[in-house]
């Protein structure tokens, strides 16, 4: 049951108040922001009004080179500047749904960055067309675009017009703008993805995940909170928080997989989490066993936790094949099976005579997991405790988290014992939803878990939004070369 | 006096009513196209109202791969398709102004691909913004794109939404127009750009060149006339003409250097226009010599009109170098003194010790053409009589033509003698205007002659429209990797 | 009837006496020899007896970028370099094979550049191998180098090494080696290869045609003499003429195809030779016509040489399509059909209702003339003469030129008047024998006319040499992506 | 003190007893091997004595594509294949030095892949030459390769001349050969370098570490023997052991550093190993502190084992940052002091408030880990203790193992206090020399640990052999594009 267009993203804006080459600052937090997508990445920066910007299909070191970061610095070191990256489940390449989105309106030109997935577009898509709208891309980024440049006028200023867009849409959003003059971050009022502030000397930064800040050697200031407009002109700070005071809802999977874990995200630490979230497993579903063992690199933390609460030795267990990327060539069904061993190879010395404890952030279709229980039990794992640190997948998601369709969910078909049969593990336990309520007591978020539990913060589109836009738009079938 | 955004283009639609694959069509008339533009290409195909597309900057072989093609008829064969080939003076390469454009509306996807150039554009941009509109480009054809978007429910069709879309604007444009069930092609009243009918079997196509045509195998059908609205849903073709009758004016220059020699434009073979324009300057501007020689390849055929005209024997004076291309690498002073002779090398024999007349079709700075006299000199020529098949550039064109700023065009800072002297040639002489109006006598248009004349067929910007928007505007500075 | 390795090539030498970039003055050399090989090119540059060099598949600007030029200047300006460009008609691209050869020995490193096939590779091959050699090419420039290795020492000077080897090879070579202090240049005793020396400033330049000289500013100074070997260290031109004297044999061919028009060979314009072997057609085989037209590029200067004697009107009779290169795609036979359309398109105005004579250098499968005169009559020609500037191909070529195998040759399976039906012509004639004998009646050089007589000046293997060996050597799959 | 060409690699070779289809089996098998070299790697692919081959500059995935791979299988699934991967610290990329080796000589073609470096180089290539030998590389392998052809005639076998070859040249080398019915593994007597037999299915596999044998699925069968020549054709194994017998040595560096953790050598399990090292520093070093934490990824293991022998608590202590490669941009000095924390970033959560243990494997020049101790402390650790798996370097290395100059070595400029303090460090230990010599007791072969002690295991040249000849040889000067 997909569920439309996902965009899990990163966002990164900063505002120019020292000497710095922005261009060069961008690309640095983008290499940061990686994880949170590797479809596209653009970078737009702004001088005195003009905007450069270059996007592309591809991770960050694929679109940009020497001459790309060049180009970019060629009007000056930048006034403001802003960068993107994307994911998209759709093997389409949409080269045009790449962002930041920059474009022009009556007060200039603006660009504009956003992770999240709107729950209303079809009402808001219908409406503009019939006023005469044109859509170029798919993506929600132009329809928030188009919002707020029809309010601009009349609203008196570009916070203002946002605010006047915020009335209009419902859904997941954290975006960064870019305004001739203004830099502006805007979190939807349940908070659904992260946002923060954070500061390199003089200058403001607002971006997904602090993680992007410590690559920055830039220093943490706060977060955006739920609902509030900030935007920064010279040296400060400022802020519409009229849309601020309601229940919140930050997305839990952040926490279990989504964000880097030496990201901290509304006050909790996100590696934090994933140690309370082995730690919880091992409390709540304990095992006689020589080894624990990560899944690399997502079950690590956990593992880790499961460990320390246990007792049971924590031992690396699989060695992963860095050099595998996406051009990786695997021709037959021979290989497909080999491909997992290329990527994963089990350590024998760790495992082999040994009951071991394999830990990893979450199931979906179930089929790698199930080849890694067999690579252990091959390299002579006599018993393998599967302990998974977050419960079954059993919704979609309505807000950017990209979940398989409900008849491919191993969890939707099987109970846990026959999923337990089908990984040939000897147990099988996933961290309850009670648990995973409290893997981040800091937060001052609270959690939007509707994946696991069906019951979601906002209304819901009754039908799950079939994506027939999809069907019917500019698709770019871009495949890289080489 | 550079005056906007330049857009010589070639553009090409066709309407499927055989079993054509016409991704592979239109990548072939592309290559036909192709001298009309080599910074950016593009192919859009429909299936049912599902458009695929891909564009990037660019010649054709350089931006279609084998894979490329295949993903572009992943959907089907494609019930009707456009391609675009671009040409921009501007050096930063624009990849968001690529054509076709790609848009969804109230009505489905559209593809529009245009070939031209707007006077008016300032008050129409002012207008949309004022509405809400956003730009994601600085061309005219997301201009053209909103103002049918914007009447089409009115108007009740795509084509009469095209024809309140004429009222509008002012300028040259001849656009092939794909909406989801119809192939649409526009000339402005004028008919400043070609743009001609052709039958493949069944199938319709609409584009800027009869060479095009013969390249596929197709048949000539007929010119879209100046103001004509055509269009083809399934076997027929239908035709608004509201906006026809009024006085028409060709851009000379497509006889003179821009159209391919094969093509026929409203009814005038383009290479014989040339012949002609060789042989009025045989007979305009006779000298005693042994031999004719054209600058290949935009010489040549003036060159033979001239030789046959004169009687003077006519020579293959040059070997061209057929590799030397983008890549070509000259670093030093040098170096680029040496371009000149790897480029053209000139054939000894033909020209030691002759009395040489040399041919080409217009001059812009002078530079080149003087290098070109030195080579035949070093060659042993004894005389050099330059004979140029058209007047002297001395004013700015409006509706497309790249022509040089002011400043450097030759002869608008020197009388004819002394560019003759710059460029150490024993005479020089121009096609007369009225030469130069006598060369098409079968065409069923007439000429825009401004760049020669300074007399503009329609009203044009009392200033020269600096491209004040190119300043603001999303610029994409790709540059192409190797 | 295939016979081994062609080895059609480009060389060039230059010996720095002045302060010159020798790798810029050889990758402009290189350019202007790209006609003679298009599969691969290197460039080796000698500072100081260090060489460093690049080589690799591909024509001079897929595979020289600014990087790669810049990295062969890092030692040095160069006081010697060497360039090769290689033809192969194996599609298997032997990236091994590419040259300049650069190879140590017991005198330091050189670099060896070779166009040419010898005739008695097997011997050669069996004795060296017999002494514990081993081969990392299958060419015959690493067969040379050995030999000039094996008794470099016993000679005492590489010059007289070379002259040792060339008592042991038989067959086509003409060679630019560049040793530790020394620059040399040697053509094999029959001449069967161009090979010229020209000076620019004081340096010294050995290379295959003259037009390489002109592109570079160079003068030309001489010609190689058929078995003679030159050499300069410094200022100074050195030469042993031991292997000169006897009978020569210079490969007509390169007057009637392979050589660049704008060159002399031998003291002969090949333009010239050209025009002359189209005159002689007109006057060995008359008839009226309206127009005569050549088939681009191969065959403008016969046509015009045609036309001059028969007073006929020259005209271009077809568009080539300058952008149509290796990467075309052209997928099923529909495409195929087209693609000879798409390549040349006939200029209508200049040929319907015309009786034309179309003129060409050679036939081979006779494929491409006949869907050319097809094209033509499509165009309205209502008569179609062939004229041929070349006899019939009856037999292979141990030289080095690349002939069909005889089973394909159209020539070897049917009379002149069968030919004649299958093209689709009202007449054809081939230039005879004796006139070809006299189209560089300048030539200070005999002529080798094996392929079209079956009498070679030296003896030939009497089976023809299956190239076993290919099929036991490394070959380099290398397909170049994009 | 560099010494010459090290040439640390990785060989695979594979003998078809089945209907593997081998030239993906290689591919595969390099992809495991990748972390032993990174500059070049290649294929070589026997189909009945016709051998295709391919090899460039660069990883797998930057070498080998979909076409690539699919030519090497044109001629049939494989009899027997090589493959290799090469390191060389030289920045100039030789790509005429990247392997397999492919050759032809008396007795057909061979291919040949190495693993090591020969200390007596300079004798055997003065000797080879003066009898008239050339060299087109330089590397070790073609050396190996000329003695073999030089002595195979005499000696009837390929595997008595490789016997013969053994008794010339001193030094490391790991062989991988194919002759045209052979496969072939020949070791030093030392066995400096790791080198292991497997079987897939019923097909022989040598390769120089046991994890390639577990990505494709095999059995490990057993080392060979250091002096030992094995081969196979069909399915049974020969060996030749005249050389075996004397002292052995094996690199100590493979198991702190160079070999991935899971592959198990002479008998000793890497993983192992360096838990071991990490358990020894604790018992030697220990020291109170709250959190042990690994240098990723080399210092992960040493880590555990650290923490485990001490009962201090293991911990993440660094997210590496996966997405920054060979192509991320750094242009000032600025970037540069920030790219070790864009690829390391601490998790502040992990080391804040804590004393922490700091492992890595080596220290080299110290630059790298003096940031990371400061990154810590930036982070919040109160105490970094640096804790080192290796003892200092201060020799180098004649082997194949890349140490840097004596000049640049820390430890050979510095007293362990004075680097402590240089690091920021508030102690610092190495594993002393007796414990590295405890760290692979299951080890059937003894250990080199020369450039810690300076005592090598066989002579060394006096002189550190210069690279002289690097500087007479065809150096290939490319840098890969994009």
């Amino acid at each position: 049951m997909s569920n439309g267009l996902h965009e899990e993203c990163g966002v990164f804006g900063i505002y120019n108040s020292n000497d710095l080459s922005l261009a060069q600052e961008v690309y640095l937090a983008l290499y940061a922001l990686q994880h949170r997508g590797q479809m596209s990445c653009g970078i737009a920066v702004n001088n005195g009004g003009v905007i450069d910007h270059y996007k592309d299909c591809g991770i960050v070191p694929e679109v940009f080179d020497k001459q790309t970061l060049a180009n970019l610095s060629e009007n000056g070191k930048g006034d403001i500047a802003v960068g993107h990256v994307r994911y998209s489940p759709n093997k389409l390449i949409h080269q045009v749904n790449s962002q930041p989105l920059v474009m022009r309106y009556a007060r200039g030109t603006i660009a504009l960055a956003n992770n999240g997935c709107l729950v209303n577009t079809a009402e808001i898509r219908r409406e503009l067309e019939h006023d005469g709208c044109v859509f170029q891309t798919s993506g929600d980024a132009e329809l928030i675009a188009y919002l707020i440049a029809r309010s601009r006028l009349a609203a008196g200023s570009v916070e203002k017009a946002v605010s006047v867009m915020m009335n209009k849409v419902r859904g997941a959003y954290s975006i960064v703008l870019m305004s001739p003059r203004k830099l502006l971050a805007v979190r939807d009022p349940n908070g659904f993805r992260p946002l923060c502030i954070g500061k390199l000397e003089d200058s403001y930064i607002f971006t997904s995940e602090s993680c992007a800040l410590d690559t920055l050697g830039a220093k943490f200031v706060r977060d955006v909170e739920p609902g509030e407009i900030v935007w920064t002109e010279g040296g400060e700070l400022h802020s519409i928080r009229d849309h601020c005071g309601g229940p919140t809802s930050l997305c839990v999977f952040e926490h279990v997989y989504f964000a880097r874990p030496d990201s901290v995200i509304d006050g909790a630490s996100v590696h934090e989490s994933r140690l309370r979230a082995g730690a919880f497993l091992a409390r709540q579903s304990p095992v006689e066993a020589d080894v624990v063992v990560g899944v690399p690199d997502s079950g690590l933390d956990a593992a880790i936790g499961y460990s320390r609460e246990s007792g049971i030795t924590y031992s690396m267990g699989f060695i992963k094949n860095r050099y595998i990327g996406r051009t990786f060539i695997q021709d037959t069904q021979a290989q497909r099976v080999k491909s997992v061993q290329i990527k994963l190879n089990p350590l024998k010395s760790a495992v082999s005579g040994k009951r071991v404890v394999l830990v990893d952030d979450s199931i979906v279709r179930g089929t790698t997991i199930a080849r890694i229980v067999g690579l252990l039990r091959n390299a002579g794992a006599v018993e393998v405790h599967v302990r998974i640190s977050s419960p079954p997948f059993l919704n979609p998601c309505y807000f950017g988290t990209d979940i398989d369709s409900k008849d491919k969910l191993i969890a939707c078909r099987m109970t846990r014992d026959e999923i337990c049969k089908t990984l040939g593990a000897d147990s099988l336990d996933y961290l309850s939803l009670e648990n995973l309520g409290q893997i981040a007591p800091d937060s001052t978020c609270d959690m939007c878990m509707g994946c696991f539990t069906g019951n979601y913060p906002i209304p819901v589109p009754e039908e799950p939004q079939e994506d027939k836009f999809a069907r019917k738009l500019p698709s770019m079938t871009k495949e890289k070369k080489a």
